[in-house]
């Protein structure tokens, strides 16, 4: 696929690598080992039947490319998966392989266990941004430029304020993410129509269950209560919002005519295809590109949240590409804002030259809040 | 304005009449007072200055048409509104008036005061679902159904299970909007860059004026931190979403051919132009036109919500529209919701009887955690 | 409703007051009678019956109020239209009245008559804004200003150039506005489930009736088969993107620290609450928030363009705000594009000032094709 | 990526295997050689330069991996890919190379060559659905059933006219695409500005290399008028549309208790991981859920459709994606569409039954001009 030179540059290659088929397959199987586990500490499987399927399946056991030949056929992965398992195991131990479950369980919990491996990866990223912008605050209480609405010269403010305003949007937007990340993802485990029909005991083995795979038990199964995905996503995208806002105000301040900052400069970075001259900025140019391709994602999720009956017939299935691939690029985006603000140039030079434009001497006594404003966002950030 | 015949019947009537243009100005004019006072408390205006303006400008001070007019020549309504307030002043109060201030701060807390007075209402109509749903998970926990899955037979659940999916849904999106206004919607103040310029103590000046309005004091000014926003709106959205689920089954339940719910019958409701014997179910139809339109204005904001430096050319001025429909929208579908689910016909022998087709005697053997899954959300809902 | 300060500063004035209740029942009327006169025409209904018929229904026969009360009721407003009428016809005539036809085709009838009276508006906008640009393209073929690409200078170019390609973009998506309207948007009719049933000659009687109402015959009633609204809704937005794009350009070239563009001054016109000194580009900042709103109601209406079966329960009535609002939305834009374009002042000395920045006296030297691009877009235009 | 198993299944495979980064490196590659012939022809180069730099270049001189790696610093593939070019080339055509372009050029003009490679599949596979449709509309003209609207019984009709309803959508659709095929995707070639800086005869010189590419000369380059990509991008809504909408009433009319419709049966198709008995309307599910990602990208596109002044900072990026998937994932509706209606399966039977539930012996007397309209489908689709 084209996507390598079309899609993954705007996505954490850390991400690319996470979702990869090998990983669904490994977490499709760590769902079903743990099920049986599960099944087998509730009395549901005979002793030892855990362990002897442990021994059986293998990642190296499924075969990727019927998978996905299969997948087509059937209408997701865990169809074929559950076939080529069973296959690989000897005749008495099929009947209690996926025993209780549907193929939504599978599905569901794998994506749930691959995000939230992802969570604390992006959050870190959001960190390494507001330490920097901590930096940037501390450095620049003091240095003057002009506040600019409608994109016009407006009034006197500071660096320091602008920064102190980035890092209080990024910070709560992060604060979504991290309440998701601290409650946790959920498990899973229902069966065909989300009753655990013919199991005893469904709700404490899905507890169970969900403990054994290191995610949240819910309440109930939600295979068409997409609640806690709608939760995520605009999470993501309040994300993907606020690094696209820091993005889009230096992309602004970095015109030839403003030069007020820059991203860092680098070997090979920002050059044009026929103009030795410019520095492109092109970093804050990915996270824009990435921050509207999720935004795109988030609006398919949003009119496939509603969901029928016991399961659906479409949204469901428009559902994966849209988590995974928001995941890849919020944290890409997340990835390149961090190595910006790390290395932000700031040219108080321009500023002081652009400011004079339309103000003279009397800048310093219009800053107002500025100062009380940096100092609330350090101490709220707790730097 | 045809929106009488092609909005207004999928909104809220209360809503309707709390967004008007009078109720606007209002809200707009509080603010301006409510900053004189708390300006004054401050000693940055005389004494008195307060009271002098109340006592001259009164809502009915304002001309609406010229405001109307005038607002496409300033961008946003509160410019011409200042303009109207200064002009009803004396020459003595006119430097008092909206001192410090923005238009951006008038428009925004004006909507978030309007916005906040609607959540108590919206929450309560979730309310009456849930205490419907309460009722029909008590009454048909052994209402036996069959469960369906790609919009096909699976196997048995009870009806009593589905309210309770319906319930844990609508109350997981219920806690998104209940947080945000146990929490509150935020006064905006910050001026023209968002710092005070020119005030002392601005950002204790802000607290005051939350305060004397019944709003959040947020840390800073957000005129381009659209967070706020991105919370409420996409909290909107997770109720749309539950109500058009249940919106969703209810229709499809109510086919010809399966006929095991119907919306509440009522004189006039659900007729058709043409065919008397016809029953359509008009509330959950509604239902679903809401959604869809606040899946719209959520998009729009989505792709708005990253606004440039201190203030925005376009995106802000989209958020308006987007932010008032969606709310009296959503207002509309959870009154449409409450009356339906309060009066929802259950057909018990309709569900035997689809639930026969595939499944005969062995249907209750297969319930699983059925009775306990009801059980807990009722425990869940406190009721 | 708060619109009034919130929405219809985006909208032109006529094209607000063209979609009005009172227009709305005028159209759904001409719809009906129509229909009687088709009918009698072909046999159908007895001679007679059109005249008595229109005899007594006018206009003011229809109570506005209940019909808003009983669509919410009924669904959609041709269902208490009928209604209202029957009882306001003699006995005799009642059974005439709506003969064959269903409450869709009353309404998409209606929306497509107002709809085609608003096309050749727009394109008359559409004409404006070209003739105004092509004396920009004659005036400027020799201005020089720097071309920027990823917001940074890159190499001269003229504003002659950027003038003509504003023009082509806004041309091409004139055409496919103008392809429809010279096409013709098409009548509805088909009865309940499309097939004219009861009626002889249902085919011949749908293209007299479209004749008589200067609307296009398709070739079958296409109550779940949107196409027609899509090309439409798409057509629209097409010239929403070819609007923002230049209000956008302007914005940007009016920056304080480029001014090489501003858009014409005038009494009132982009004035600050705050800031007397400022001059806010008023004009491009509603041209580029209506346009956020029509890509809204286009996403709301993608999402909705599948409708199932004969009639859709939600997904029709979602369209109907949509597809008014986005043309109200887009008349204002091209209202105000006119206007700004009209009066555009071009700053020759900013742009040489810009220019020199980067490219010194070799700047003519790299003109390329500018003058043929001028000239051949010119001649494109017939200009 | 786990995208093998999460999208790819949505996605035709032969669009999977044409889109590959092989495939977008030689027609990058392809660009470039036509451009230098035509630069020679138009006596721009000197002769010889084209065939010599052919010679040098093949596909195999690129570093795939290189070519991503490096996509994230230079913002587009083409940076890279141009710096590779002229490192295998020897140092005196090096000048030559990339002569007059800029990276824009090549992307857009390779994404546009794969793109219009990839029409006429989507088209014939169109075809192969309306021959099928027409078969339907032979053999169904009196096969009565209920037409049902608002998801209710309504009144008869017959498969046939649901047959020909679905096909007049899919060929007005269809329509849009075609005549976006014959009229041709436009080459891009304007260098860094857009108006070929450097050259003579640039307009000419980029006829010369559309004709020499087999893709349309447009009348200037298109780097920020996306007026052909808006046209595409809809276009390709458009058939996702008519796709999803028979889906959507193949999988209402399969459901278990009507039984009208059935997928083809097949080996493995449908199955379900968890009850044997299911047949699951696989394929429409896949169609609707692929017709899904397509509005999302389109969503993504319209909201970046205007790109300011001479070049895009992030706008552009997020097309490429979205113009790929969309074609993909279209391609594979539309297969899964053909190999649906080729192998439908028509229940009369329970057709008869589910009318007879609200409709007895009178049926045939409603089907008003059902006939007609199938014969005039028929005529119009020429079958």
């Amino acid at each position: 696929m084209s996507r390598e030179l079309l899609q993954h540059p705007f996505m954490s290659r850390a991400a690319l690598e996470h979702f990869t088929t090998p990983a669904l397959i490994r977490a499709m199987l760590a769902f079903e080992l743990a099920l049986a586990d599960s099944e087998e500490q509730h009395g549901i499987l005979p002793a030892g039947t855990y362990l002897a399927m442990a021994h059986h399946l293998t990642p190296e056991v499924f075969d990727a490319v019927a998978l996905e030949t299969d997948t087509a056929l059937g209408g997701n992965a865990a169809i074929p998966f559950v076939q080529q398992a069973k296959a690989a195991l000897p005749e008495s131990l099929r009947q209690w392989y996926h025993h209780g479950a549907t193929s939504q369980d599978v599905l569901d919990t794998a994506l749930m266990q691959l995000s939230a491996q992802r969570l604390p990866v992006m959050l870190g990223l959001v960190e390494r941004s507001l330490d920097a912008l901590a930096q940037l605050m501390r450095h620049h209480g003091d240095t003057l430029m002009i506040g600019r609405t409608l994109m016009q010269q407006a009034l006197p403010t500071t660096f320091g304020v602008r920064a102190a305003q980035w890092a209080l949007q990024l910070d709560e937007a992060r604060l979504r993410l991290s309440d998701i990340a601290i409650k946790g993802l959920p498990v899973q485990f229902g069966g065909p129509v989300g009753i655990h029909g013919g199991l005893p005991g469904g709700l404490p083995l899905m507890e169970t269950l969900a403990q054994r795979l290191g995610l949240r038990a819910p309440l109930l199964p939600w295979h068409t209560n997409r609640q806690p995905i709608h939760a995520l996503m605009t999470a993501l995208d309040a994300l993907a919002v606020a690094a696209d806002k820091i993005a889009g105000d230096i992309i602004l301040l970095a015109q030839g005519e403003l030069q007020e900052l820059a991203e860092p400069a680098g070997e090979g970075v920002g050059g044009s295809s026929s103009m030795a001259h410019k520095r492109n900025p092109v970093r804050c140019t990915l996270i824009r590109a990435a921050s509207r391709g999720i935004h795109g994602h988030v609006t398919t999720f949003l009119h496939a949240a509603s969901q029928p009956l016991e399961r659906a017939a479409g949204e469901w299935h428009s559902e994966w590409a849209a988590l995974i691939e928001s995941q890849q690029l919020l944290e890409g985006a997340l990835d390149q804002l961090a190595i910006t603000l790390e290395g932000l140039e700031v040219h108080i030079d321009a500023m002081a030259r652009n400011l004079a434009a339309t103000h003279s001497s009397d800048a310093r006594a219009q800053l107002g809040s500025a100062h009380d404003q940096i100092a609330r966002v350090l101490d709220h950030l707790g730097r």
